[in-house]
């Protein structure tokens, strides 16, 4: 799956995913009225407003993006409704030919961790049959439970052909909290370093082509810190949250990349799915919502490629 | 809810929780037979059998207990109808008058991290109405993404008076990996007693009566690793995974608890829902399953009254 998602990046020329994470406080007035008017104000009825807010978007984007990630929490806070409303979305994307990343941070130990793998990324045995119960192409993973949480997950990405990508620096403000600190038992190099080489040594016997399906997350809110990663995990793809809303820009990603142009991948959430919310696009209005989000992805690629590759 | 949980301890003299794990190897093959009879060897088949082998497990030990554990992810393998099976088993469990603790080790950023808080212990509301997802008591939560990740969980709790338990130091082979490096800006003092004081600094606002709805997982696999963290969490529950199955005795857990007799919660899972394939407990047979899970959640409540209290 990892070749697949490079063959779909270097075909779109676009080494960007975008992030399905539909807040209700996102989604245009006349879709959510729609679905209430079916369903009620209702978790059915907040379910369908996001299915239908997502597949708007995906139809106007498909063709211009290798890659989608939803973020289950946003599908989990509907409860039972609300996963069926991603399952739905991870089936059409699928069907787009779009790669999907389930931005699910699981990770326990491990059959506890195999099981999660086996629902997200395997398939489940029941009797003589088996099913597969989400079916992602890759998965995000934290590291805090060590090897035993990460390598079930491997595991199943190697029956599968699919990836993971594991935290290793996070986009967000208090990442340094643990992440940062220094270990007296590693010359005093941070934490996420220590992560990284592990995210390395997972990955050097996971290897699709050139890239390994071991992945790892780093924020491109910390530019310096994606840079010594980028050289501490050569073969690792990249996933990097934390572009535009989050304050993350172009210029900060030439570190992130490796010289074949390759090695990363930039999520863009809000950004794009509420681009109608933004100043910069509010001209397409929200019944054009889709095509604000079209405009967005555009103007994205070409930050990209113009400044960070 | 912490102090609901310490009541329901103090009634029933069992400071105990049953994990609900229910993998399909435990469960015994009548039910399964007659689960797939009605619903086929299908999802919906596996979530029909689990649900009636946690029915049989809970109306046999629920007047023992204050409290059960279901693990999400042996819920989420089986996708959509695995995760109505769990969340029919958290409502059934809270009919029981049982604390309810969601394992599901969830951690994410800022309203990422809200929305999770939100699905499993809060409410989400649509246009006029407002919902509970899952419902749980408590939730286990994963601090590597750091404050920001947990307080959006806390902020919930203070609303709905729930609770957490935060990882600090897990109970499997290779937690030492990344939560026992030595931090060189902490004295070198091990990444879990720094992560053990963010739990006491988060848990101080947030006290029930003696103790805070903040708590902590230390496993009983580490018995003087959780001797320290009990004196830098004073005031924290701990919830203690790996007792039975994974290793831990009775005898190991003497100084997860206070003084007072409290603040500690002793999990196991294995042991009890699947007691009728242990030796000790075979007699019982697999028909009657559910009685070796009774005679195994007395054994463990003397163990522990016994050796570790």
């Amino acid at each position: 799956m990892i070749n697949k998602l490079i063959e779909n990046i270097t075909n779109t020329n676009a080494p960007i995913v975008v992030g399905l994470d539909p807040m209700l406080k996102y989604i245009p007035e006349h879709i959510k009225a729609a679905a209430y008017e079916e369903f009620g104000e209702t978790l059915e009825g907040a379910a369908e407003a996001i299915w239908q807010f997502n597949k708007g978007i995906v139809d106007a984007v498909y063709d211009l993006i290798p890659a989608v990630k939803p973020q289950i929490a946003m599908y989990e806070q509907f409860g039972l409704p609300g996963l069926a409303a991603f399952k739905k979305t991870v089936d059409y994307c699928k069907e787009k030919d779009l790669v999907v990343i389930g931005d699910i941070k699981r990770g326990d130990i491990g059959s506890t961790s195999e099981a999660y793998a086996v629902g997200h990324l395997g398939k489940v045995t029941v009797g003589s049959q088996s099913y597969s119960g989400f079916d992602e192409d890759f998965v995000t993973v934290n590291p805090y439970l060590g090897s035993d949480g990460v390598n079930p997950f491997i595991n199943i990405c190697r029956e599968e052909k699919k990836g993971i990508f594991v935290l290793v620096k996070t986009s967000n403000p208090s990442s340094g909290e643990f992440q940062d600190r220094k270990l007296a038992d590693a010359d005093n190099r941070p934490l996420y370093e220590i992560v990284g080489e592990k995210v390395a040594q997972w990955g050097y016997d996971c290897m699709g082509g050139d890239y390994s399906y071991v992945g790892a997350v780093v924020g491109a809110t910390y530019p310096e810190q994606g840079k010594r990663l980028r050289e501490l995990m050569p073969r690792a793809y990249i996933l990097v949250p934390g572009y535009g809303a989050q304050g993350g820009r172009g210029s900060d990603l030439k570190h992130f990349f490796n010289s074949d142009g390759l090695g990363a991948i930039v999520n863009s959430s809000r950004g794009i799915i509420a681009a109608y919310m933004n100043d910069r696009y509010c001209k397409y209005g929200d019944k054009n919502f889709a095509d604000a989000s079209r405009a967005a992805v555009i103007d994205m690629r070409k930050d990209i490629n113009e400044n960070a590759l």
